[in-house]
This record gives C-alpha cells, sequence and structure tokens, in this order.
C-alpha cells in the first residue's frame, strides 16, 4: 500500500527561509535584533503567509504571533521566534516558524486531518530586551511593569519606545487560552555537534536543561604591583584563576554525562596593570537537566571555595544568582518524534537534552511540549557562519510535519 | 664637640606636608590629580616658598617647578612632584618636595655650606596624561607631538586645553643645563613594608627596577555555553587562568630575591556568561633590577607558552610591550645616605631596590642620581590611607639635609 500520508514540500521550506534570510541578511547570516527593521519585516511576511495555511493573525501588543484556525477537532500550537541574535544565523528561530507554517499549510487544508496546526512566533527568543518576553507574556508570567523597564541591552532603547516604533502601541498582548491547545511542539537548530558527529537527522528533546548561575568574589588586598613583596600579596585575581583550574579539575569526577559548566566573564578590581588586583569577579553557570546532579555540583563548588578560604589569603564568595529549572518534554510528544522519524527519516534520531534554552520551556508550565532538532553543520550557534545542510532541512520539515499529524491524531 | 652642623626643623616640613595637605583634600589624604584646581594651588604655594630658600621659580610650560639659586659652588637638584593618583595619598610626591625646600632652607643660607639645593616640582609622574612627563621633558625626552596627543585617563581632557586652563599655553619648557648640577636627590614613601617590618627608619635606594609589560592572548572558539560539550570545547578563559596558576608554580625557583610580576588586567572575550570564551587576554608585567633575571623569567614564560600550545586546545601568544630598563643610583649618593644615617638616625637603614618608578630614573639618564625612602606605615600606597609616622616624616627629613650637605661637600 503507497504512503499516502501528507509530506511537507521541501522546496517552499528553503524559498521560505531563504525569504526571511533576504530580510536583514549579513554575509551568510542575518542581523535581525528584537524590533529591527528587518525583524519588523520579518513579522509582516508572517502574517501575509498565515492565509495559505487557513489561519488568521496579527502582531500583538508585544510583538507576538499566533494565527489560529476556525477548523474543528484538536489545536497544536507550533512555532519558534523570527528575530535573530547580532549579526547571527538564518536558522536560529525561522526554522521552526517555516516548519510550523509548513506543518499548517499541509495538514489544516488535508479534511482528512483532524484538527489543526496552529503557528506562533514568539518575541524576543533572543533575550534583546529581556528573558523569553514573548513566550512569558503568551503564559502570563510578563508585568506591564516589566516592559516598561526593559530596555535593548545593544543600544539602550526602551522596549516602550521601540513599540511605539513598531506601531504596537495600545494593542492587547494574547494570552494562553486554557485547554485550547493539546499542546506546543517547535523545531530548532541543535546548536552542538552531537546529531552531527553521530551522521544523525533528528534530535528528540527530552529536557530543556536549567541553568544555575553564580557570582563568585574573590577578596584580596591591593596594592602597588611594584612595591608589594610576593610573600606578602592577596592578589585577588590569581585567587579566581586557581578557583577556575580547581573547578575545571573537581567537576569531570562529579558531573553528569551532559553536564556543561562555563566562566563566561571575569573582572578584576581595579583592573590595571600596574596594581594587585584587590578584587575579583567570575560568573558561572552550571547546566542539566538533572537537579541531583545541580545540586551536588554546587556542593562541590562551595567545597572548593571553603578550602580556598581555609588556605587564604584571599577570600572568596559563592553567590547564586540564578536558577532554573529543567522543563521536561512530553513524553507521547518524544514518541510522536521518534515515530515519525522511523516513518520518514530511517530512524535516524537519538533522544537528548536541549543544552540551550527555548520558548519550549515556557510553554511547558501551562501544555505538554515537545522538541525537535536538526544537525548544526560544525555545531556552530549564534554566529553568521550557523549553517544546516539542505537536505537536513528538508529531513526535518517532513519530520516535523509527520509528527504533528501524529500528534493531532493522538 | 658639639654637633653644630645644619639641622631640619621638623615642624617646619610637617606644617608644609599638612598645608599642601589641605588642597585638594579627600578624607586622610588627597585628590589632586595633575592640573586640577587643587594641584594648581599646590605649584603656586612652592612658587611662593622658593625665595625663603634663596630660590627664584615659575611654572613651566608642561608644569615643572625649578627654583633655581644665585649662590656660588656646586649645586645639587632635589625634588619629587606634587599631583597625586586619584584620592590617594598625602605624601606620595609632597614629602621629595618639601625635603628638597628644606635641604634648600637649611643649606642655601649657610655661608659655611658652598653651593646650594634647587628644587624641583615634576609635572605629572603620577601619569595622568603621559609617562613622567615633566621629569623627560626636563631631560630632553617629551616632543611637542606627545603634547599634541596627551590626553587625562580619567576624563579625556586633552593636555593641551589642560594647559590654556592652567595658564600655560606659549610658555617654554625648562631644559637640563648640562654641567650645571652635581645630582640628583630625590625622597619617597617607600609604598611597601620593608623598613617597617624591618623596624628600620631608611632605605638607601641601589636602583630603581625596570617594568616589562606583556600582552599575553589566548585564541579558543567561541561557542554556546549550553550546547557544547566538555570534551570539545576550546575555553579561551580556562586556558588562561591554567597559565596564570603555572606562572605562580614555576617563577619563584627562577626569579631573584626582589622580583615581582602581576597580572593586573584580565579581559574574556565576548565576555558574556552564556557564551564560551573564544578569546582572553591578560596583561603582566615582570619587575627587578638584573636584567638576567628578567631574561630568564621571560624565557620561563614563553617556555610555558610554548608547553600550553603544544598541549591544546587553545593557542597563547606572549608579547612584551614594554621594556623598561633598570635605573642604577650612583653609589656616592648611596654612601652620602647611609653615612648621613648612621649620622643623625642611628644607622637605621637598608639598601634596597625601588620597585616603583620615580623621576629619578628619569634623572639618572644624564647626571648622578640617588633615592631615600622612608616608611609606609602597612606598606600601602596609591589609596588615601597611606601615611607615615610623622617622628619618620622628622628623621627622613634631617637625614635628607644632612645627605645634601655631604653631596654638595663632594
Amino acid at each position: 500500500m503507497p504512503d499516502t500520508k501528507p509530506r511537507a514540500n521541501g522546496e517552499r521550506v528553503l524559498a521560505d527561509l531563504n525569504a526571511l534570510r533576504s530580510l536583514g541578511a549579513y554575509k551568510t547570516g542575518v542581523h535581525k535584533p528584537t524590533f529591527s527593521e528587518p525583524h519588523k519585516q520579518s513579522l509582516d511576511w508572517l502574517v501575509q503567509k498565515l492565509p495559505e495555511a487557513g489561519l488568521t493573525g496579527a502582531i500583538d501588543g508585544i510583538g507576538n504571533i499566533l494565527g489560529t484556525s476556525a477548523k474543528a477537532g484538536p489545536k497544536l500550537l507550533a512555532g519558534s521566534h523570527l528575530e535573530s541574535q547580532n549579526y547571527a544565523g538564518w536558522l536560529d528561530g525561522p526554522l521552526g516558524v517555516v516548519y510550523a507554517l509548513e506543518a499548517a499549510r499541509v495538514l489544516n487544508t488535508d479534511p482528512s486531518v483532524k484538527g489543526a496546526v496552529e503557528v506562533a512566533a514568539w518575541c524576543d527568543e533572543e533575550g534583546h530586551f529581556g528573558s523569553f518576553l514573548g513566550s512569558r507574556s503568551y503564559v502570563g508570567q510578563v508585568t506591564e511593569a516589566e516592559i516598561d523597564a526593559a530596555r535593548d541591552r545593544t543600544n539602550g532603547r526602551t522596549m516602550r519606545d521601540a513599540l511605539t516604533d513598531m506601531g504596537l502601541t495600545g494593542r492587547a498582548r494574547i494570552a494562553a487560552e486554557p485547554g485550547r491547545h493539546v499542546g506546543y511542539l517547535e523545531a530548532h537548530i541543535e546548536q552542538g555537534d552531537t546529531l552531527e558527529s553521530g551522521k544523525l537527522a533528528i534530535g528528540v528533546v527530552t529536557s530543556i536543561v536549567g541553568i544555575w548561575q553564580y557570582r563568585i568574589n574573590f577578596a584580596g588586598e591591593q596594592n602597588h604591583a611594584g612595591t608589594t613583596r610576593m610573600a606578602v600579596r592577596k592578589d585577588a585575581g590569581l585567587a579566581l584563576a586557581k578557583f577556575c583550574v580547581a573547578v575545571d579539575q573537581r567537576f569531570p569526577a562529579a558531573c553528569g554525562p551532559r553536564t556543561v559548566w562555563t566562566t563566561g566573564r571575569i573582572t578584576l578590581d581595579p583592573g590595571a596593570p600596574s596594581i594587585i588586583p584587590g578584587g575579583a569577579e567570575m560568573l558561572f553557570q552550571i547546566r542539566d537537566d538533572n537537579p541531583a546532579v545541580i545540586a551536588r555540583l554546587e556542593e562541590l563548588l562551595r567545597t572548593t571555595a571553603d578550602e580556598a578560604n581555609a588556605k587564604g589569603p584571599c577570600t572568596v564568595n559563592v553567590e547564586r544568582i540564578r536558577v532554573g529549572a529543567p522543563a521536561m518534554m512530553d513524553s507521547r510528544f518524544q514518541d510522536a518524534i521518534e515515530a515519525a522519524s522511523k516513518a520518514v527519516a530511517d530512524g535516524r534520531s537519538v533522544r537528548m537534552p536541549s543544552g540551550a534554552g527555548h520558548d519550549a520551556q515556557m510553554l511547558a508550565a501551562i501544555m505538554p511540549a515537545g522538541m525537535l532538532f536538526v544537525p548544526s553543520i560544525g555545531g556552530i550557534s549564534h554566529h553568521w557562519t550557523e549553517n544546516t545542510a539542505d537536505t537536513d532541512v528538508v529531513t526535518g520539515a517532513q519530520v516535523f510535519v509527520d509528527a504533528c499529524r501524529r500528534i493531532l491524531a493522538g
């Protein structure tokens, strides 16, 4: 019996992605910050595309788009984001929106499919003005006061001014309608090299890792770099370097198989070439999808600090400044993606956590959620060279559409 | 036979130092940046004081003062600087100027003393606009182009604007007159704790250390802090921390008895909490008065970098950006200070190098030069809490005047 199931149109998917790449093009990627002109053009582009999928929608008061369907039956919410990091890649965000649009075009117009896919573009997933403002607004976590205070991290423009420039002032924000959706499905580039190195086509996301962030301060004694003997120095910068190395030596024995930890920022005080640093600070983060692993590593971090304090000559203080609980992806959604992968991608999939944050983790707070990944060439992300092979983009679209069909079919 | 040699007037010295402290007072110290109003007031104060010592002088075109004497006989140049670091101590600079003034008051007016002390205040020793601009101008090392380009490192004001505000535009700069001086003597606070910890009153400076400075760059691979597995990371910040720790472990076995080394500034690129640093840079300096020791340590620095490069995953590049040859203090000047210390300070002196830079190292390029140190309480320097016990200030003045007398007597 021939497979007559509805299929994604790979050429249409690639054409749409390239159309979005042409808005704000930068080298082979895009520069499309939240509320920039190319971002606005991309949102307008999506609104104009929605009718092809039997959907209607507009940009809401925070820059979200939700295309809704009048079709009877279950509704599956699907989408991602359209803005980019500064001077970054063309697929980070648009891939998930175009897959959702394609699934809606294929499934909503098919009378044999019960229900419909509704398409969302969540604003500012990339955090130019805040943290997941669009998806958090949809699930009811963003106050007007938060918007009042938000500013573009690159140029300081207030979010209120940006919304005015976008013509969105006074528009209502779309809020989740309890019970409307059977769940949320999002596709994204992997942003790592797990799929590529395993010659796989699809990542079935099991969870989105939690991010625990720490401010670690070192206090020594600021002094003259010429006249202060080595024996009496209290060099906070050296204390910090030793701490980084100790963490690097100790964490591997205590971490989980996919734990990652990063010191992304180091500041010495006063930071002058001829002054022994009296203070030093590092921003440190741990990501894992298992809170027990995080707890174990935090304990190790504090033990390492205690030992450094006991040894001297500087003091160390570990302050936890951010706790992000992992978001678990719905097991039935994982099964649906895996089944779709077997059906249309020779089963070249693997279950894996997401080390990066995504809108799906916000949606997971109010409905079942799932995510699928496609391979990133070289694992490169947040850079204009980010890319995915066209064949992988098309395969991902096929799996996505089939997964949506399976979820709608229950 | 009673000692009838001319002595410093301790009360007068302390009164003068306190008068200078009252100009730009900040807590128990001063805030007296180069070409600030309190700096100008301090320069005016000195010009008005010069006649008490039989000297005449004015502020020159770069903010230097040189009080000259018409007295017959040898001339000894003596002085220091009157501006301060921002929010710093009251004695760093003024001590040496007031000692010189006191020596001139005592000796120039004494007909039994052959010759005279001439008093200098060198502008901007603290480097607000450049590097030793005043003393370097006097010895002929500052071009007009360097002044054109100089800006206040705190607020960006051009040096030309500052000179105009000071009313100095168009004034000539005083230049050294070959053969006029038998040498240069400068007193300064130690800025370290060698004298205090040894319960000593006087440091006889043997040399002013050279400062070698390096920019050490680490290149890794910038990537996403959530999606990039630990095993494939090239974290430039971690490479830097390991390098700092390696230097800390290896240098003690290769350094001289007074070598110091400092990492004063660390920068991670891009320095964001969720991005693995693709680049890192540290400013590193070594100070010693023995070029052979410096050469040995630089070799060790480069060996450490070679080993890190061989090991990977990041690359390290060591670039020497500043070479400062040590300046040797004249041995006869050292003997004169030591003899004076024996005569008026119970011989509580020690010969020691200066780990900090001073105007004397510039003057040493064109004439014999010497320096003496007085104790710094707790070794504290470049901070408003910097201080020296009054008794030590007075003892230092006695030794300074006696040393000047001995040098003039040949």
